[in-house]
């Protein structure tokens, strides 16, 4: 059953995220111009918070434990056009305009392989692989 | 420092996705048609199976701990058009037709809410939140 409080992050129009054990929330971003996903990340209430004043996109990263904005090593930046919230409050989908390539191995997408199972067993298959950068030389330096 | 075994998973074409502590990965569903992401939900290694080789989404539900056929009780299902697999492997995208609405709400999509932040604090201004169903009749009945 759903509780007034569900119903009311479901229906209310105030921002009340939804963060799990570990603090964080899923955020989906894509390309604003294209709506191709670009990557799956997650965000802390630091992250969200300056994501929403900057218009720059924020995330935390699990396996560093940091903070960390989109760019600041690679230059790689997101300027969000558009952020929105699902329905219990625990995603957000951010549109994004992004500075060259979004994965760290240097593709636009971090989803440059399919899933291909038309000959009964799934294998990947790359698409929109070709990278936009050399991760050796933007992460090493 | 990546291991050969994230570089395998990373730049191979074998299917070897990454569960989480709960055996789950995090699935964003995409609008075949227009690009809109639909929802973002979870799947243990058996929903993302059946969504393979059946075509239709699947996925399993944290609040019930119960694999889910998306659809089996309010009728709207998604047959999946592509599946694509992130860099490391623990997200997957997938391309859906959807059939009716995706949100539980009633709405297509689960991101009904913009934030706005334009006068300093953020709050939430709904957009293409029309509801296609009625919750109450589908769900209840």
């Amino acid at each position: 059953m759903s509780t007034s409080a569900d119903i009311d992050r479901e229906e209310g129009l105030v921002l009340q995220p939804k963060f799990d054990a570990s603090g964080l929330l899923t955020c989906v971003a894509t390309d604003a111009a294209t709506g191709e996903v670009l990557m799956v990340a997650h965000m802390n209430e630091e992250a969200l918070s300056k994501t929403i004043a900057s218009g720059e996109a924020w995330y935390f990263s699990r396996s560093r434990s940091a903070l960390w904005r989109k760019g600041e090593t690679s230059g790689q930046t997101q300027r969000v056009i558009e952020m929105r919230i699902d329905c219990d409050q625990d995603a957000v989908w951010i549109r994004v305009e992004q500075q060259g390539a979004a994965c760290h191995t240097g593709r636009k997408s971090c989803f440059y392989r399919k899933v291909d199972s038309s000959e009964g067993k799934a294998r990947l298959v790359p698409v929109d692989a070709a990278r936009l950068f050399d991760p050796e030389a933007v992460y090493r330096k």
